[in-house]
C-alpha cells in the first residue's frame, strides 16, 4: 500500500469518479495539459519548431509521472510545477528523437503560477462540468416530487414548532430553488485562463513574440480557447477574486445541499418518519447494530456542508493576504483548500442525486404530524378571518383562547380549541360550517403551488423534463 | 455612558458615517422603513383603510423608540421585530386619533422574518451605495497613479524576493483591478425583498387579498420597488443564497483592500519607503514612542481584511444549517456576521480612499531598491535572449554565472554578474553595447503599459476621469 | 438615541448583565483600573509622588468617560488607549489641585499594549467569574436531572436513528459532563497580566527603578497582584497563546451548550416531546402564529454555538500573523473576536441554566418513542447472547431475523422481530421467559449509572449538593 | 500511478516522514492497533479463547488491507471501520487455522466510534510524539541564538515602524518562548481511550464481563494502558473536548510557527537583509527566474499557519452540533480536520527545525537598519530623562524637537535630532558625553538579557543544553 490519502477520513468524496476528477494524478495530468497546449500554441504561432507540439504531447502522458515523487520534491521550490518540469523536460528530450528543439516549447515564457494557476481552473471547470450533471439529475428529481406532492399536505415548521400547514410538494419545490439558483450560479462563472510571466508583466513572452503576428495578449487568448478556459483582461496574478468567487459559489452550492440534509436528518427519523433514503444494499449499516438504517447518505452530505464554509473562507484569507507580486504562503494555502471543496461538492452531488433519485415519501405520516397540532396550527387565519368579527378586542380574545388551549394535555388541544372558538364567537358571525372550513389545513395553503410554478419557471433548464408538467400542473 | 458598543474595540469601523448606516438605529430605522412602505402598499392596493400609511409613517420615526430596550426584550422571541412592532402598533394606535384603523395597516400578513430578511437588505443596499462612493473615490485615484507613473521603474517580487523590473503604474492598475473587479460584483448583487408569510406559504396574504385585484405577489413587487430592492420569484426563508452572496461580494471586496494594505505595509516600512502613508496630524500617534509615524490607515484596513473571511464564512453555515421553514439558530447566526460585514468593508473603504487620495510617492526609493539586485534581474532575459548565442548548454553556462555570483557579497554582485556574462558572451555575438541594453531594466517590462490600459478599459465606471489620460499614455 | 450597538442584533448576549462586563463602558472601565492600579504600584514603589495613586484613582472613575468619543478618536493611532489616556491625563491635571504632581503616575513606563492586553485579560477575569456562576447552576441542575432520571428509560440515537435503550440520566450526566469539563478547563487558565514597555524591552522601566529598590519585574507581579491576574514570566506581546487559549476555551464551554442546545431542540420538537422548555410569560412567541411556543433559549443557545468556532479562529489567525515587535493588523483584529467570545458565552450561560434549572420532562414522552423500535432496539443484545445457541452461522440467523422484521411495516415491527426470534430459538435454548427478559430494555442499559456516578466524581466542585445524592444512587 | 492524494497541492506537508505517521495507511494500522491490543485485553481477562490475540494480531498487519478500497467501502456505512473489519475477519478466519475461535475477539462490545475515536488518539499520539522531538531542536537552536546574540543590536519594530533598540538574543529569545509555551501545552494534554459500546452505555461489555473478574471499566484502563493512551472517566462519544483541545494545541503551536515566519519572511528580505534561510541546493529555486534565492522554508510554514486556524475551527464546530449519542455528520466532519492539522503541524515543525538549525544571522545588516533610524529611537528615553530638567513643559519641547526632525529628509534626521536636542537642552544640565550616552542604543535596552533568561528558566525541557549556556550570559 502507497502511502497517500485515498479519502479513509473522508467518506463523502471517497469514490474513483471523485479521486479521478480531483486526485493528484488529475492535477498532474492538468498541469500536463497546460504545458501541452501551450506548445501547441507556440506552434501555431510559429514561435517554436514545427513539431514541437506532437512531441510534447506524447511526452505530456500523465501515466508517465508519479505523482508521489513529484510531491516530494516540490519542496524544495515550494509548487509541484518545477520538479514536474523537470520530468516533462527530460520526456521531451526523449522523445524528440529526431532532435527537433521540442524542448524551446515547454513552459516557454511562462513562470510556474501560469500553469498552475490555469491548471486548477482547468481542473475546476472539468469537475464543475461533471458535477453540474448530478445537480441536474437531483433538480429533476425534485421538479418531479415537487409535481407529484402538490397537494400532498405536511406541517410548516419553524424554530422547531409547528408553524402553518405546507406542501411537500412546495418544500421539494423550495429545496429545487435552493440548489438551482447556486448551480446557476456557479454554471456563470468564468474560469480564466492565467498568463502574466515571471512578475506579471509578460515581459518574457513580449521578447518572444517581438517581431511575430502574435502578442502576449493573443497567445494568452489562444491557450485559453485550447483548454476551454475564458480569456483574461490582464493578468490575476495577485488579484484573487476568480478563485475566491470559486470558492463561493461551490460553499453556496454545497450550502443547497447541506439544507436539504438538515431537512431530511430530521424528517427521516423514526419519531417523524415522513421520509426515508433510499434502500440498497449496504448503506446505512452499522458495526454493532444489526438493526439500524442509517441514513448515511444525508450524514455524509451534512459532513461536507459542515465544512465547506471554513474552506471558503481559507481561499477568501489567501487573497486578503495575497502580498507582493506572488505572496508569501497565501497561495499555497489556495490549493488544498479549493481541491477539497471542488472534490466535497461532487461527492455530495453524487449522494445527493442517489437520495433524491430514491426517495421514499410517507404522505401518512406527513398528516398524522400535521395533525399533532391540528386546528390549531390555523390561528392565524383564525385570528385574520374572526379578529374583525369579535369587535375592538378580537385579537385578545382569540389569543385567550389559543393560551387557555395550550394549558391542556397535547392530545387534548385540538378538542379544546376547536370547543373554545365555537364559544367565542357567534354563530350567527360564524356558521359551524365556516368554522370547519376555516380549521382545514387544506384551505390555508395560500400561493403555495403558484410559489412553486414560480420556481421552476425561473430555472427552466434545472427542471428537466418535470417542470414541464409541473408548471401544468 | 450608556452601556452598548460604540465601536472602541473596532477602531477600523468606529466613525459616525460607519454607526449611522450600520448601527442598532439603522437597523431599527430600516425595519420601522419596511412596515411602513408596507402600510403605503396595502393602502395603494385598497387593503387598509385611507390614511392609514400616513399614520404609520408618522409613528414609524426612529426616534420614537430605544434600541437598547427593544434589544433587551428581543431576547423573549428571539427576534428584534417582535418588541419593536409592539411599541410601533401602539404608537400607531397614539397617532391615530382620529380612529381610522390604521393599525390594521402594521405587519398584516408578514412574519417577523419578512420584515427583518427585507430590513437587513435594505440596510445593506443603503451601505453599498454609501460604501461604493468611497470605493470609487480609491478607484479613481488609483487610476490617476497608474497614469502617473506608467514608467516608474521599481522592482517586482515574488516570495519576497527581487523577480523582476515591475513599475508602480502597473502596480497601481493592478490594485485597481482588485478593487474594481469586486465592487463591480458587489455593485451587480441583487438584494431582494421578502415576503413570504408566517410559514412561506403567503397563506395570510392570500386571505387577505383574496378578491382584490392584487396577489401576494404583486403586493411583494409593490414593496420591493418601494424600498428599492429587487424583487424575488418566491420568498426565499431558507434558501440563503441572496445573504451569503452579499457576505461573499463584501468579504471579496474587503479582500482587494487586504492586498493593497499588505502590500502597503511592506513598502512604507522604514528599510524599503517606497510609500508612505499621507501625513495627518493625530494619524499615526504612539503612546510612548514620541517619534512613531504608524502607517495606521493600512493598519486598520488589514485588520478588517484579517475579519471578513471568517465573517463570510459564518454566513455559508448559516446557510448550510437552515432546518426547517425557518432555523433553530442558524438564522439568527446571520445577523451579526452581515452587519459586522457592512461595517467593517464601509469602515476600511473610508480609510483606503484617504490613503490612496494622499499617498506618497517616492520613486527614488523605488529606484534604489530596485538597484539592490540589479542587473542580476534581467537573468530570465538574458538567458532567454543569450543562452541561445552559447549554444546547446547555453542556459547551463548562464546558470553558473549566476550561481558563482550569487557566492559573493550582495554589494558586490551587480558589478560581478556584469564582468562574468561579459567574460562568457563572446563580444561579436553580443557587443558592450548591446549587453549593456540587455541589462537595463526599462527594457524589460514587458506589457506593463498595455496591461494597465486593458484593466482601465474593462473597469470603465472605476477609472472616472483619470482613465481618459490613462489610456492615452 | 445615540448611535451604537446595544444587541439588536445578537439576543442571545443582549442583556444589561452582559453589556455590564462586556460592552464598551466596561473597556475602559478596565482600561482605567490598570492606570489606576499601575498608580498605586508606582506609588507602594516609591516611584511617583506621595498622593498620586490616590489623585488617579479619582480621576479614573469610568463615568467621567465617553466612549462614543473615544472609540471615534481611537482611529487617529488605531487604539484606544491613546485618546483615552489624554482624557485622563486632563482629568488628573484637574483633580490634582494640589499640584502633587499625579501626573507622573499615569501610564509611566507603559505602553499602549500593556494596557489594552492587561485591560482585556481583567475585563476577560471578570467575565468569567460570573460565567462560572451560571455554569455552576446549570450543572448543580444537571446533576439533579441526573439522579431523579437514573432509571428513566429512553432511547439511545446514532445518527438520528434508535441505538440501545438509554436512560434520560445518562444524558443529563453526559450533558453535565460536557459542560463541567470544558468549564474546569476554563476555569483553569491563567490570565496573565501585561507588562513589556514600548518595544518589549521594559528598557522605560529599567530606568524608571534604577537605583530603587524595585525591578520592572517587581512592578509587574505586584500590578498583577493587584488587578487579580497571573503573573508573567515575560512580556508576551507577540506570543498570543494567553488570548488564543482564553478564546479556545470559552470556544470549548461555548461547544458543550451547543450540544445540548442541539439535543433539546429535538426532544422538544412536537413528534418527540421527551422535553420542554420552561414556559415562562413572553418567551417563544411569535409574530405572527398565536399558538407558537418556540425554545427560544436553546434557539438563542445554538446560534451563540454556531459562531463561536469562527470567533476563536480569528484569535488563532491573529496569532498566526503576529509579526515584529508588535504586529500590522493582527492585534487589532484580536479584540472584536475576543469580546464578542465572552459576550455570547456569557449571554448563553445565563439562558443555559434558566433552561436547565426550569427544564420539563416528559418520561412517558421518552417511553413511548422507545418503544416505536421496541425489542429490535435490543438486537445487539440479542445477537450477543442468542447466537451461540444457534450454532456456527448464529449471528447469520439473527441478522435475517432482523432484514426480514424490517420488511414489514413500522408499526408491525416489535411484534415480528418478537415472533420470528421465538422461531428461531429453540424453547430449550432458551425459555419465554428468559426471551422476555432479553427483550426487556431495562435489562440493557449497561452501566448507565455507574458511568453518571464516575463523571459526578470527577467534577466534584460542579455537582453542588446534588452530587453527593447522585454518587449515593 | 494509483490515485489519491500523495500531498501534491500542500507540499509543507508533503514528506514520506509524514505520509507515514498521518497517511491513510497509518490510519489503518492505528484501527488494527486498536483491534489486536482489544484482544489481547480480551484474552488477558479470560473472556476469549486463549491464543486468539496471537491470531489477531497476526491478521492486524497493515500490509495486508488495501487504503483505496476500503475508503471506497466506507461510502456505505460511512465509516472506515465497518468495512475494515469485514476484512480482519476474514483475514482472522484464515490465520485461525486451528480454529480456536479468535473471530471471538475482534471488536467484541466495541463500537465503530470506539475503535475510530481510539485510533485517530493513538495516530494523533505518535505524530505528537515525533513532531516534539522537531520542536525540541527548534527550541535548542533558538537558545544558542539567544545566547550567542544576547548582545547583537537590531532594532525592535511596531506596526511596521522602528520602535526601539531591541537585541536579536531577545528576539530569538521570544520566538523561543511562543514554541516552547505551545508545545509545553500540547505535550501535557492527555489523548484518552474511548470505551462506549454502540450506545455509550457500555451495554455489550456488561454482558461480556458478567461474572468476570473484570468490568467494562477494567478493559478500558487496559486498552488505554496498550495503546499508551489515557484513561478516561467516562465515554467521551458525545463531548469532544479531547478532540477540540487537541486541535487547538496543535493550532497553537503552529501559530508560534507562523509568527517566526511572518518575522523571517520580512527580516530575509533583499531590502532587510538581516536573516537568510540556510542554502542548500534545491531549495528556492524558481522555474523562471534563475537568480531568485526564494525563503522556501518560511514561504511552506506561513502556508501553513494561515490554514491551521481554520481546521482547528472546524474541530469545534462538529463539538458544538454534536447531537444524540453520536451525530449525522459532526463527527465526520472532524476526520479530516484533525488529521489535516497533524501533518501541517508535522510538517512545518521540520521545517522550521531545518530553518533554525540552519539560520544565518547579519548583524551589519540589523546594525545598519537600526542606524536607519538613528538616535530618533531612542526619543522615548531622551524624553524621560531630559524632560523634568526643562521644566514643567519639558515634554512638550522634546516633542517639538521630534516634529522638527522629521520635516527633515530620512537621511539628515539622525544629525538633526541630535543638533537640535544640543541646543534644547543647556549643557550645564546635560553634558555632551551624557547627551551621547543617552542617544547610544546599547544603552536602552533595559531588561532584554534578563527577560530571555526568565525565559529559557521557563522552560528548562526545551533549551537544551545551551540553555545553561543561555542563563550564564
Amino acid at each position: 500500500m502507497t502511502d497517500g490519502d485515498f479519502g479513509l477520513l473522508s467518506p463523502v468524496s471517497a469514490s474513483p469518479a471523485v479521486a479521478a476528477l480531483t486526485g493528484d494524478r488529475a492535477v498532474i495530468a492538468a498541469i500536463l495539459d497546460v504545458e501541452a497546449s501551450w506548445a501547441a500554441v507556440l506552434e501555431d504561432a510559429g514561435l517554436v519548431p514545427a513539431g514541437s507540439a506532437a512531441v510534447v504531447a506524447e511526452a505530456a502522458h500523465v501515466d508517465s509521472y508519479d505523482a508521489a515523487s513529484v510531491a516530494e520534491r516540490a519542496q524544495g521550490g515550494g509548487n509541484p510545477v518545477i520538479p514536474l518540469l523537470g520530468d516533462l523536460r527530460a520526456r521531451v528530450k526523449s522523445v524528440d528523437s529526431a532532435g527537433i528543439g521540442a524542448g524551446k516549447a515547454v513552459h516557454t515564457s511562462l513562470t510556474s503560477q501560469d500553469v498552475l494557476d490555469s491548471a486548477l481552473m482547468l481542473l475546476a471547470s472539468r469537475t464543475v462540468s461533471a458535477l453540474l450533471l448530478d445537480v441536474k439529475g437531483t433538480t429533476t428529481a425534485l421538479a418531479a416530487l415537487a409535481e407529484q406532492h402538490a397537494e400532498t399536505l405536511c406541517v410548516g415548521r419553524s424554530l422547531t414548532q409547528h408553524a402553518l400547514p405546507y406542501t411537500f410538494g412546495l418544500r421539494s419545490a423550495q429545496w429545487f430553488q435552493g440548489v438551482a439558483a447556486a448551480a446557476s450560479r456557479l454554471e456563470s462563472l468564468e474560469l480564466p485562463v492565467q498568463f502574466g510571466g515571471a512578475g506579471g508583466t509578460l515581459a518574457s513572452g513580449t521578447k518572444l513574440t517581438a517581431g511575430s503576428a502574435s502578442t502576449p495578449f493573443t497567445l494568452a487568448d489562444s491557450l485559453a480557447a485550447a483548454l476551454g478556459l475564458a480569456p483574461a483582461a490582464a493578468p490575476w496574478h495577485t488579484n484573487r477574486l476568480a478563485i475566491t468567487a470559486l470558492g463561493d459559489g461551490l460553499a453556496a452550492l454545497i450550502d443547497s445541499f447541506g439544507k436539504i440534509a438538515a431537512d431530511l436528518l430530521f424528517l427521516s427519523r423514526p419519531e417523524v418518519a415522513e421520509l426515508g433514503e433510499p434502500l440498497a444494499a449496504g448503506r446505512g449499516v452499522s458495526s454493532a447494530m444489526p438493526q439500524k438504517q442509517n441514513p448515511v447518505l444525508s450524514v455524509l452530505i451534512r459532513s461536507a456542508a459542515l465544512q465547506a464554509p471554513g474552506l471558503a473562507s481559507q481561499l477568501h484569507l489567501a487573497a486578503a493576504t495575497f502580498n507582493d507580486e506572488r505572496p508569501d504562503g497565501a497561495w499555497h494555502s489556495e490549493w488544498p483548500a479549493l481541491r477539497q471543496l471542488l472534490a466535497l461538492a461532487l461527492g455530495a452531488a453524487g449522494h445527493l442525486r442517489e437520495l433524491m433519485e430514491g426517495l421514499r415519501v410517507f404522505p401518512d405520516a406527513m398528516r398524522r404530524n400535521l395533525e399533532l397540532t391540528g386546528p390549531l396550527l390555523l390561528s392565524e387565519g383564525v385570528a385574520a378571518a374572526v379578529a374583525p368579527l369579535l369587535g375592538e378586542d378580537g385579537k385578545q380574545k382569540l389569543q385567550a383562547v389559543v393560551d387557555e388551549t395550550l394549558k391542556a394535555p397535547a392530545a387534548e388541544q385540538s378538542r379544546i380549541y376547536t370547543k373554545l372558538l365555537r364559544e367565542t364567537v357567534p354563530a350567527d358571525k360564524l356558521s359551524d360550517a365556516e368554522l370547519e372550513a376555516l380549521l382545514n389545513p387544506a384551505s390555508y395553503l395560500g400561493e403555495a403551488a403558484q410559489i412553486s410554478r414560480r420556481i421552476f419557471a425561473a430555472y427552466p433548464d434545472y427542471a428537466g423534463f418535470s417542470s414541464k408538467g409541473a408548471t401544468r400542473g
